[in-house]
């Protein structure tokens, strides 16, 4: 016998999920999107169209009128019946347990304060809350922060590696797209002090849905096609985040050259990292480090072939291998930028905050 | 409170489904994959794992050995933990309820027989049993028909259109699709009598990923980018399908031209028809007629805007517009080759024939 | 015995004509170019750049400032050192003996007659000077034409069609992209009587370049990738030109159901039509009549198998077939819409107003 | 007052040269091209039909039987009037004064001493005569090697580095596109002593056409699109020949860690260089050695900004620059795998032998 369950502004039919019997009264968690006009709000709204704990209550942009948010993402025709509002933080937390912030970094520090006093609880897609101190902040980002009381202290979302630090958290950062390639490559090296912190290239490769949404020359199609560049050599901002995050998993001061390339393709992140090692071990050796240290994870599989970022791609997972050559360390990791490197991670972040099995709707 | 469920040959971290309640003793649905090293097939495993109410039990290949099929697929790594093998219809019977077929032509008709026979319900990719005699199958296909009885008897899966049909089905026809986007575009206008079925022009553009995976020159990356081409034209194979499809649901004699494009992306079908109206009607009209046709399916979308294919990409929509121009019918149709076009119809005909809810997993 | 020759702002080196003997005195043709900052002007200088007869003086553009072209276009570096400039008619005039403007609609309209009354001779990339009448013009384009009385008595500059009134003209209209495709490809069959002029359907297919390099969100890598769309359907500003000029060439009053596509790829049109054909004629009487009507044309080629856009990509041809499926007439044909569609056909106009052979530097 | 001047097999119209005087007799350069069938063969080509002072007498091909050349490369209709040929060493040195090869290694060696015994000239695409040794050979190709006496003895075709030895050569080994823009970005600094020979990371990225046009799973479109990754890490048989003549040009014993990537592109190679410095030096001086290094190269552009591929696509330019991030010395270097990493290179050295300007036809 079998019980339909309405999910609110969903279209029941559409719901994997809809004859499932949950067995006496059920509520949602009410969730609100912020900034939703953007690549990762449509890839976190898509993941969380499959989720079965949540209610989407509001989905926010100031630059957009209020159009309905399939008008500006066709793809979510017949899936989500919202319109785009801009909405106070007082009025989000009004209707929302749970805000994702897509908002850009800046506009969301100056949002989180009084989401939080307003009793919502928020997962920043921004950078705003990743670094260690204010300083690093503005060195980096170029402005000063508008909460400086919570820089250092919020939680980074990288579950992988901070699982205890979310459940509780009212704020999560929720990490950089290529940071999440690198650490979870090189994590494991530092904390088992196989490679040197001082040594360590990384030489990632991306996708261009990485550059968000906005209009620029250097993302149309037809400048980026048929073409691979590196930029923001040696200043990409990633870079203080990667050192910073490695620090705080593996108690090392890290040093880091980060070279970003963007490659001709929607999505999908290609890190190769190179190191030099401190202690003679064995590939293999290394390979059951890492499958040892991911034993219970999820989302990361050490792989033995080299992988390419196609076999991640519209999945939460980080596949990892890894070599040796010459002596030097090198590792491999391919991810979704948009999902393990964004919205998937965040879905995760968010299932932790809110007690559902981690991997809900990933 | 909460129950964990097992999902044998998946990982329970990966399901979503993981920490539902089904109430009493509960037992899914085994299948069967023959073929299953292809794209098509990939695409069905991937739906399939989100399935809650199914195990996969074998996937058999004849070329490949016996590796697992992670090996294939890299992307399946961690998710589906099965050896290919090379199975007679018998040992395939004997484990699975369900057998989705994704072998080639010809290759399908010789083992639909021994499978229903052994009592196995069979869902078939292939072209096989989707024309109405074997007269016109030895015609386009160029050999004899394996199983000539039950050509023209077999339910085409299309619950669009033959949805009663499929429930009680042991085979169903699984749909072409070009087929699918260019039939779902035109019946309702057939069927309301509004053009003259003679006067059809179908002008279809695919993604690559419709042509296989077995390495042909035709298909190399280095061939098939930056270049768009026509091919088969007046003799793609998919013609008398959507002619004799169309007759069957609309009682007419159809004609159609039909003219597959080769686009350089992996996957989509966007089709354009052309058609001679027979009496005089509005777009608002038309659009209408539409809206109303398909009211109650939850897979096709009637959308104001000219619809690309990225918009139901890794979905199992169907979008839908329509236009007129200098009084002639225009229509614009996109879906995803891959799951509207093959293995999301096979899973939609597979939870009408086991009673689950038509849009599980999808 | 070998002289060497020094072509002004081109080094010496990378002219594959600096060793050729002149013979006695030799003066250049000295060019600038209007709205250089765009894909069809940069395409132009790279022909120009391997043109033993020209001079590029200079590169105009209102909106950039006055940078080197090559900061511009960085694949120009090395090859042409000019700047930027924002010139007057009047300036232009001054240095330069032909000018082509790849100005928008409007734009170039307002800068034309003074820069014939300044003696310029002037070749137009827009569709000021391509219709028939400013009636026409004002109906398709939203605006009052700037200079009406050039209008309709432009030669269009298609020379497989108006060959002899290009030579003595000063002013040309360059054919738009998508026009050049369809025109070719149709002219033959109405000036032989064998199609219906009001059954013409066009469907065509072009890359993204042709969409001009301002930044725009339906332009953006993450937008067009992995996708076809159609647009403007019944709309689009080339259905009058295609048309009238079929029109003008065959004297028959010609109406087209124009349908254009938007292809993943950088470069490239491919053009399908269909139309109703007046008299039975074999596939092979018509591929003859192809052969024959073309066989003086350096730039059109009549192909037995289907071409791809790849076949003619950075090249000035226009590959062109037939087929015949019940009844109706198809023709397929293809052209790099940077080149044949616009920068290729300009220089092809240049050397037929100026002297040279037809095919130089193409 | 202008001579018409016949290329044998091409059609006058097309050359940009016909209307050239040469002044008395004139005779061109006969060549014959062996493995006509891939893209390298296709690129070489394209190019020697622009070039003034050569005549393609010869396409040979073992495999595919004897059709016209255009019946395998499409984009030669009209252009070169040849059918393939199975011809030996003897009946190709009969005819043409110069050979190039597009054999794939092993099949090269096995021809090039009759074809030299002949009197032929040779220009070696494979790998055959690029390293120093016939046992260095054996150990990376896994064969022995079937002319070892000219191994370490025949000239490297990399004029920037060994112009000296091309002019007098009858043999050429062409370079290895990966190797050139990894060897253009690392000799300047080798040579001046600049960084530690042993500390060398090149980390590469390819388009697909690298990969050939022999159909493999592994360059499908559908398995190379929207995805990067890494192949053969630590044992890519261009790291010898890197080595090797890096080796040769600096005179020290250098070791590389080589790891390339495939992108999806059509064309183009990204190398990112990662060394240790010998000694404090700004970006700045060493943007200066570079361009001092290159002054007179007219096929080297060190630029300031960080080049993409597309900027050099479809040119034989290799465009350089240098980057200095926390004391490591970064390159990068960008070049069309086709040409200045193939073809483009081997008509240079074709013109250097020959005694044509270096840069006819480039």
């Amino acid at each position: 016998m079998v019980y339909f369950y309405v999910f609110p502004n969903k279209i029941d039919d559409y719901s994997p999920f809809g004859y499932f019997h949950f067995g006496g009264t059920h509520t949602m968690t009410r969730i609100a999107i912020l900034g939703a006009t953007g690549y990762t709000a449509l890839e976190l709204i898509k993941i969380l169209l499959r989720h079965p704990e949540v209610e989407i209550v509001a989905v926010t942009s100031r630059q957009e009128g209020q159009p309905p948010i399939a008008m500006i993402h066709p793809s979510l025709t017949n899936r989500l019946d919202l319109r785009l509002e801009d909405l106070s933080p007082a009025e989000v937390a009004a209707r929302a347990e749970c805000v994702f912030s897509c908002l850009p970094h800046g506009a969301s520090a100056s949002i989180v304060a009084p989401l939080l006093e307003a009793g919502a609880r928020v997962i920043d897609f921004s950078a705003d809350y990743r670094l260690d101190t204010p300083e690093s902040y503005a060195e980096w980002y170029g402005q000063k922060h508008a909460d400086p009381a919570r820089v250092g202290k919020t939680p980074y979302g990288l579950p992988e590696l901070f699982r205890e630090q979310i459940p509780p958290a009212n704020l999560v950062a929720n990490p950089g797209c290529y940071t999440t390639s690198a650490i979870l490559a090189l994590v494991p090296l530092l904390k088992a002090g196989l490679i040197d912190p001082k040594t360590i290239i990384i030489d990632s490769k991306s996708g261009v849905s990485g550059a968000g949404r906005t209009p620029k020359l250097t993302t149309l199609y037809a400048e980026c096609n048929e073409s691979i560049s590196a930029y923001n050599i040696g200043r990409h901002r990633h870079t203080p985040e990667i050192e910073q995050i490695l620090g705080r998993a593996s108690g090392k001061t890290v040093e880091v050259i980060f070279t970003p390339h963007l490659v001709p393709m929607d999505r999908g992140i290609l890190s190769t990292t190179y190191s030099q090692p401190l202690v003679e071990a064995s590939e293999e050796k290394l390979m059951q480090l890492f499958r040892d240290f991911y034993a219970d994870e999820p989302f990361v599989r050490v792989v033995e072939h080299l992988p390419g970022t196609k076999d991640s791609s519209y999945t939460n997972f980080c596949d990892l291998t890894i070599r040796i050559v010459r002596g030097r360390v090198l590792t491999i990791s391919c991810l979704d930028n948009l999902i393990k490197g964004a919205s998937g991670a965040a879905v995760q972040n968010f299932n932790l905050m809110f007690g559902y099995p981690e991997t809900t709707a990933l």
